[in-house]
This record gives structure tokens, sequence and C-alpha cells, in this order.
């Protein structure tokens, strides 16, 4: 794999002061041989992190996609070519599942692989198992393709929209580049106000990660809020009107049976999810079942034709620590469950929503039901968080849930913003959820010994241990803020080298006994243990020799200690 | 037990709004009987929440202590009198675990009792056992008795204090409040600086909470640094100078053996506790034992007789998650079991402290290891961070850990601010690392089944879901916050109650029809199922009668569902 690194600039760091350019995108080259034996170059992004040490360069993965397009022409159209040859050979079915079960490698199969640095094979063996998702809607060329499911990355979602309260559409657009230059590996449109399909075009053509939306909220418009109104032909239209324009995944309340309605009586919270809201209230006012339920398979027969995942809504989902774990979301996860195999007889992708709010003692068993009933299909869960004591800071509460239910199993993330509960998120709240997001996600990959996901760590841990600041910033997932931090205790541009080293001494910190305690071991190629104790009585007479200068480290609060 | 209210202002909230007194500060009076018959009523602090539903008020534990004295008088002497009796009967081993071995419940095991809502011979029981600590110097009379144990609340520690680069002592008394007003449990004072002991003595006679110090670093400037020159006896000269003025406990870091050092040679970030590094540095400049270890039993003599507790310092604690749970961290835990053993056998109190930076799935080994090594003496953390690539978001990153660490057992968590590893702390850090910890506490109060942890997420989950917006307001750790974010979207005070009703309409909202269908299953006295199955027949007619007006939930990033 050769790369090379590209022509735009990179806007997922900003140059830091010493001149030096921290880190930039480079493009991996990989190669692809399809069916056809047609070879295709696959241009593979990542961010490169320059060292001033050890380990030199350190290539992280990057969601921010082509940077410096205009927003009205939109992303270059990396998928074009791709989708025409398989409508060329006149395939019907264009879901990666499909391909994947047929044993077809897609090129969006090979350029996922390669950010994940894995086998090509391995993410179509996981597709066609139903363990992850591609999520790639053949209306959406401009997509970066990544996966999702619990063998890779833990992937982290950010909501954005606009609402009758908020936002214009270029707000929309600079929230989604925001959101990707944090990280967000996707998002999700939830617009409800006026423009709401304009709004959608715009992002989808900017967008380089998947677009979700939930489709019902488009429908609302349509019946002017009239819950009633709703039927099963106005929301196949509507399916059909964003499939066209490109969305890779549905949020469908399907789940949501006239049945489970009375398991939320006894509720403290009752139903908080909108979606869910708006279905039990049709099945309540018709006294019928719910028509996406009952439609289900019309809904899979649409999707397979642009290769639309679902996302199967938890419209139920506990909104209090109170209601976690009830019969009401566990009753609507059975029937999740039961439409998946519907979803995989038409080769259509899933994923399954959880939620919510949820104590930290009971947040395994959403996991393990949700693998038993829903066969392994990927779990997608909001936080959870952890406690309802915080507003203001669920961003918080719900990064802990989001760590643990991450671990255990959880494929993506829906963030929280510190606004959640209270009122709908700026940019700067956007910045803080997707940030806390990425911690627990990468918390998660940590704890699940994902492949590499210790190095950035280890990387950073040794900068911090070399004192090499400016490394230690720039490896960091919000370099600027951990500069201006330490400006404010130290501006000096010489602190962001000297200052520890000035307090700790070039005779005698403890990097340099261990250096020493090593260089002396392999010099005597005797064991570390004795090494040890040879070079420690031999440091105790260099020590006294020198005048035994202080090594004390600066004090910050981890020195309770 | 009767309750009047305080003459002192409550600093922990802002009167809201509307006027209204949201909150303030009442007084439980608690009868004590000592041995010798003496009545004492004790006025136990309680922070009072008023709501305008149920539960109609809420009483939250209070640290704020009492307010509106002048730090140059300081805070009033609520022991003086209880010491004062003890010392008049001769008592030499005035450890609250002397007396509680002798099964004598003292006026501070009641104090704490109350405040915890547990009888006063649990208190005794759990601290004679070695489960739990009370930390309270006979010279600190200003403190407001409380007790650290895996059986009682989680609590969490502020680290103040000034060093050369910072702050006055005017500033670190403004620390000190502005800490216990937003919850902090006890403070560490690791000053550093000039002036030492002068904040010191400011603090204690200005602190509700049990103050912690680590007695090494004014022992280091008592010989200018020179770690060489310390000694046994300037320690023990400077732990009677320090136990004199009231410090409640002492952070020893006697577990660090000669023979540890070398442990560390192959860990990436070495040694990173101050103390740890310190005493290292001496055990290797004098090739000699640490002389806390071998002096130990002369440390415990002095530290009974003002009932000093112990904190057992971890100076080899993992500074990476590359080093977590090695060699070196749990060789020095084996001595501190050791340690704890020596103390219990003077009857002095110990706590264990604990890491650090620990992976998510590294986390439980360290509270059973130290549960078993330490005889279940209460375990005190820092943290853990759960991954080490977010300078500047560690407040996060340990949150994640130390509700975890706190759900596992530990009693006790020392907070990280998001300035940690790159500066000091000013007061907006020590608040959000406060806040940040009581999420953590809290959430481990309600994973372990806390009894009537979960009275206050219950409180805020109902307010949220009968549109009770002050309400919810005030019964979060931040009230200004909250009602700061929620002005954000909908400055109007009208807002404030009608906001979401206006969108949900009064003819259906899911709260009504949980009231509709309780009510309907009463009067008929019929079973729930039934009742539901019926009421939301009756629903159906009545809503298609009103023409079915729409209610939706104000959308929030919660409803990505």
């Amino acid at each position: 794999m050769k790369s090379h690194t590209s022509a735009g600039p990179d806007s997922a760091v900003s140059a830091n002061p010493n001149g030096r350019v921290p880190s930039h995108k480079v493009y991996v080259a990989v190669e692809h041989r399809d069916l056809g034996g047609r070879v295709t170059e696959l241009r593979v992004p990542a961010r490169r992190i320059h060292l001033a040490g050890e380990p030199g360069v350190l290539d992280v993965y990057d969601t921010s996609g082509p940077q410096g397009f205009d927003p009205r022409v939109g992303l270059p159209k990396l998928r074009a070519d791709w989708v025409k040859r398989r409508l060329e050979r006149g395939d019907t079915n264009l879901s990666q599942m499909h391909y994947a079960r047929r044993g077809v490698v897609t090129e969006e199969m090979v350029f996922a692989a390669a950010r994940e640095g894995v086998d090509p094979e391995f993410v179509r063996s996981e597709i066609a198992a139903g363990r992850a998702i591609l999520p790639a809607n053949v209306h959406h060329p401009e997509l970066e393709p990544m996966v999702i499911g619990r063998n890779f990355l833990v992937k982290i979602n950010a909501n954005i929209g606009n609402s009758a309260v908020s936002s214009s559409i270029d707000d929309e657009v600079e929230k989604l580049r925001w959101s990707v230059r944090w990280g967000a590996d996707t998002i999700m449109d939830l617009s409800t106000g006026r423009d709401i399909h304009e709004t959608r075009e715009w992002i989808l053509r900017n967008s380089p990660v998947p677009v979700g939306t939930v489709p019902i909220y488009q429908c609302l418009e349509k019946v002017k809020g009239k819950i009633e109104d709703l039927s099963i032909e106005l929301f196949l239209e509507t399916l059909e009107e964003q499939a066209k324009q490109g969305v890779d995944y549905f949020t469908i309340h399907a789940g949501v049976r006239l049945a489970h309605v009375p398991l939320t009586a006894k509720r403290l919270t009752g139903i908080v999810s909108r979606g869910g809201s708006i279905l039990a209230k049709w099945c309540l006012a018709h006294h019928k079942e719910n028509f996406l339920y009952t439609h289900f398979e019309e809904i899979c027969a649409l999707r397979k034709r642009y290769d639309v995942s679902f996302s199967l809504g938890d419209g139920l989902r506990p909104g209090s620590i109170h209601d976690a774990n009830d019969a009401a979301q566990f009753a609507e996860l059975d029937t999740l469950g039961e439409l998946t195999e519907v979803a995989w007889k038409h080769d259509v992708q899933v994923m399954i929503e959880g939620p919510g709010h949820v104590p930290m003692h009971l947040i395994k068993e959403n996991v393990d039901r949700q693998m038993a009933v829903c066969k392994e299909a990927p779990f997608y869960t909001l936080g959870p968080l952890t406690t309802d004591i915080a507003p203001g800071y669920d961003h918080i509460t719900s990064a802990i849930g989001a760590a643990m239910i991450g671990w255990f199993g959880t494929a993506m993330l829906c963030y929280v913003t510190p606004k959640e509960h209270l009122g709908l998120p700026d940019k700067e709240d956007v910045k803080q959820g997707v940030i806390a997001y990425k911690i627990a996600a990468h918390a998660a990959d940590l704890a699940k010994g994902h492949r590499g996901a210790q190095a950035r760590d280890d990387a950073l841990s040794r900068a911090r241990f070399e004192f090499r600041w400016e490394d230690q910033f720039d490896l960091g997932l919000d370099p600027e803020t951990a500069r201006a931090y330490h400006d404010e205790t130290l501006p000096a541009d010489g602190a962001k080298t000297a200052h520890f080293c000035s307090m700790c001494g070039p005779q005698f910190c403890s990097m340099r006994i261990t250096e020493d305690v090593r260089k002396f071991a392999a010099e005597k190629g005797i064991e570390d243990q004795e090494a040890v104790a040879a070079g420690l009585r031999e440091k105790s007479e260099q020590f006294r020799a020198v005048g035994g200068e202080l090594y004390v480290p600066v004090r910050s609060p981890e020195s309770h200690g």
C-alpha cells in the first residue's frame, strides 16, 4: 500500500505555534479487483500525526471528508462509477448484504476494511452474517464507506437538523462539517421545520459520512401534524422520496405494537421517543396495529432497491432510571428481533436502536438480550444516561453508560449533548457531545482489546513522559483546548519543552533511571532484576556524587499521591 | 426527629427567577446519650428542595457547611465539647476506631449516621471492622463528621492548594468554599509553595469537611528540596506540627519499598506520583529501605493521639493505560495490606489509595485485589482514567472509570479536573471536576442499589415528565447551568411551564393516558391489562371525538428515535 498526501487542507487540526504542521490528511492507495477482473485504485483517507519522538508518525481514522469544496457544489462523487457498473449489470437488490451473501467483496467493503486495518473478506463475512452493516445508499455517491459492527471500531453518531424554533440550512451544513471534523462517524438529520426536503439535500451532497433520518417526521409535516391521517401509502411515498435523495439509513418504529402501549401505563415517564409516541398514538386513535409492522415486507422491498439500511427504532425506550429494562422496552425488543429476520430474508441491512436511561448494573442485560433476540445484529444505543440528576451535564452522565455498553458489544453510540432535555444544541454543544463520545468509544475499543487501539494512548503517554508537549497536544482529541489550558498556567513557549525537566533535573528523573537500567542490562547481558539492583547501587553513588538534585514532577491534581 | 431551618443563607443554590426560594438548609435535631448518660442535641445539616409537585420536599446530603462566617474568624467549633469531655476522661487513644472497637458510639458516629440515614450502631460496627473510617482530628472542631466506607454513600475528594507558580491564601479558602458548595465530601491541601503552614491553618479553620495532606511535601520544603536529607525525625516532627493544626488524614507513601523501584524500570511512564517518586529517590540515594516503612509503628503511635487517619498512598500507581495493573503497582498494594494490619493493631483508621490510569476491563481487578489484600479497608481512587488520549477532558475520561470503580466498591473518588496533565485548576475547573465526580458517585450509588439514592432521580424525572421546569432545574446538580441552557432556546418565563404542554395538547399526552388508564382500573377494580385494553378503546373514540390533536414532545437530541 503506497500513500501520498492530499491536496486539500486538513481541517481536523490547526498548525501548532512552533510552525510545524502537526498533522495532515493522507490518502492510502488500495487496489481492488472486481468480478470482471477490473482493477480500481481506491484512495482511503487517514490523518497522519507527525511526532518529534517515537513512533515518528501515527495514522488515525479520519471522518472529516474532502476539504475545501463549495457547499453549493457538494463533495466529489467517489462511488459514482462503482454504483454505475452495478446498475449496468442490471442488479436489482443493491444491498451490501446481498452482495456479501453471494460472496462478492464490493469496493465499499475494501474501502471500509482499509480504514479499519482488516482484511476485506472479514468485512464481507461480518455483513453476510448480519453482525455488521455498511450503510451506503446508491444515491449517496459522496459517501466515504465505513462499517458498523461490534468486531470493528466502535462508532459514534451526531444528531443535527433544524426545527421550527431553530436554524437555517447553512447552519445545518456547518454543523455537519463541524461534527465530522471532531469525529462523528454518521449523522442523523432530525429536521422537522420548513424546508425539510431541501435541508436534507444540502446535508447529503456535503456529507462524507452515512446520513440517517426518521421519515415519520416528514410524513407528519405532510399531514400537518394530524397523526390519525398517517397511512402506509404516505409513508412509502416519503421513503421513496428520501431514498432517491440518498439517505443511508431510516429509523422505523415498527416495533411499537398496539399491545405494547398499555405496558407503558405504569411508567414514571411514559413514552419519551418522539417517533414512538407518534405511532403509539396512531395505534390508539384507530385501535389498530402499527402500519409499519403490518406492512414491513413492502418497506423491505423498497429499501433493497436503494440499499437503505434499517435502524429499527426503540420507540418504547426508558426515559428515566425508574423505567429502565421494563416490560414495555423488552416487549418491543422481541418484536425488533422478529423484524430483523424478515429484513434479512430480503438481504436488507439492519441495526437495532437501544436506550436511553439505564443505571450501570442494568446495562449489560440490554446488550445480552439484544444479541440473543436480534441474532447479533449491530446494536446502536443512545448513551445510556446512568443517572437523571444532572441536566446540563448529560454528555457526561451518558458517556459513562456509552463507554460501558460499547465495551459490552454495542457497535455505535448516539451522542448526547450538554443541552439534552433542556434545548437545541448549538455548535459548541455538538463539539462537546462528539468529544465525550469519542472518549467513550475509544475507552470501549481499549477494553475490548481492539487491535491497534492502544497505539494512540501509548504514543501520547510516551510524549507526556518525555515532556514532548506539542506531541502530547497533537495526539489528543482536541489539540487546541489542551494547548490553551497549558498556556493558562505556563504561557512561555519554552515551557512547552523545558518546564518539567527544569523541575526534574537532568541528573535524575525516573525516565533517565529507566533508560540507564535498560542500557546497563543490555551491556552486561544479565537479568533485568539483577541489572536493576546493580544499576541502583551505581545510581545511588552517582546520585550522591552529583549532589542529589531534586526530582519532583510538576504538581497536578493527580499528585494526591 | 424535629427539624428547623437555619439562620444562615444557603449558598448551595440561588433563588430561582419566579421568586420562590427553591431550596434552603435545614438542621435536623438528633439526640445523643453518651456513656455518662449525658444527652446532647446534634444539629445535622441537609439541603431541603421545595417542589411544586410530588414529593413536595426532598432533603439531600449537604456538604456546604455553616454559611456567612468571616474567614478570619473561621467556622463554629461544633465538636469542641465532645472532644473536651474525652480529654477530661483522660483518653489517650482518641481514634474513632478505638472507641468503635470498645462498643462506644461517639457523637461523630451519630452525626454521620443521621446524614446517611442509617442506625448509629451500624456506623460504629463498620468502623470497628475497618470497613469504614470517620476522619476527624480532635484539633479540627469545625468539622461536620462524615463516614467513608463502601456500605455508605460514595464520597468524592477535591484537591486544592497553592504552589510556587500559583495562588494566594484567600484564593485557597475561596476554592475550599467553592468545592464544598458543589459537593466535595473531603478536600486535600496539596500546597507546596511558601506559607504552607499558614495556608493550611486558614483552610482548616474554614473547612466543614475533613482535610487531608501529603506531609512529605512540607518536609521537602524544610530540607530545601534535598531529598537525601529527609529523615524520620524531620518527618515525625512535621506530622506532629500538622496533626496539632487539625489535619484529618495524611497520605503516607510507606508502601514504596526499595525492592519495588526496579519493577518500574520497564514502564512506559515510570513513577508518576510525586510522593512516590520522592521516596523512591530517597531509597536509591541511600540504597536503604523507605524510612516510612521501617518506622511505621512510631507513625501509628503519633496518629492515635490526635485521631489522624491514614491514607496509604499508591506511590507506584500506573500513569498510563500501558502500565495499568502491573507488577510494581500490585507489589506496593501487598505492602499496603501488611501496613493496614499494623495500623489496626493501634486502632488507627486506614484507607487505601488506588489508581490512576486503568482501561475498563482491568478496573474490577483493582477493587477485588484491594479488598482481599487490605482486608476491606476503604478504597480511595484517583479516577481511574479509562484512556490517555483526551488531555483537556480528563474529568470525563476519569468519570467513566470513577463511576465503575465506585460501583465495584470504592468508598471515595478523588476528582480529576479538565486541567489534569496540563496545568493548575482554577475555580471553574474545580467546579467541573466536582460535578463530574458527583455524577460518578451518584451513578455508583444507584448501581449499588444504595437505599434512597434513586429518590432524587425519580423526583427529577417526574418533574421532567410533568413539565415542572423549575423543579427539574432545582433537583439537578447545577440548577443555574440547567436554567441558563433552557433560556438559550426558550427565554420566555412562560416557556418554563407551558412549552411542552402547548405542543402536547391537553386532550392527549402520554402522561394523561397513563393517569386515565390507572383511574379506569381503580374504578372498575379490574386487572390493569384489561383496564388498559378497555381504556384504550375508550381513548380512541374520545380521541377521534376531540379531533385527535397532536402529541409530540419537543424534539431533543434524545429523539434519534
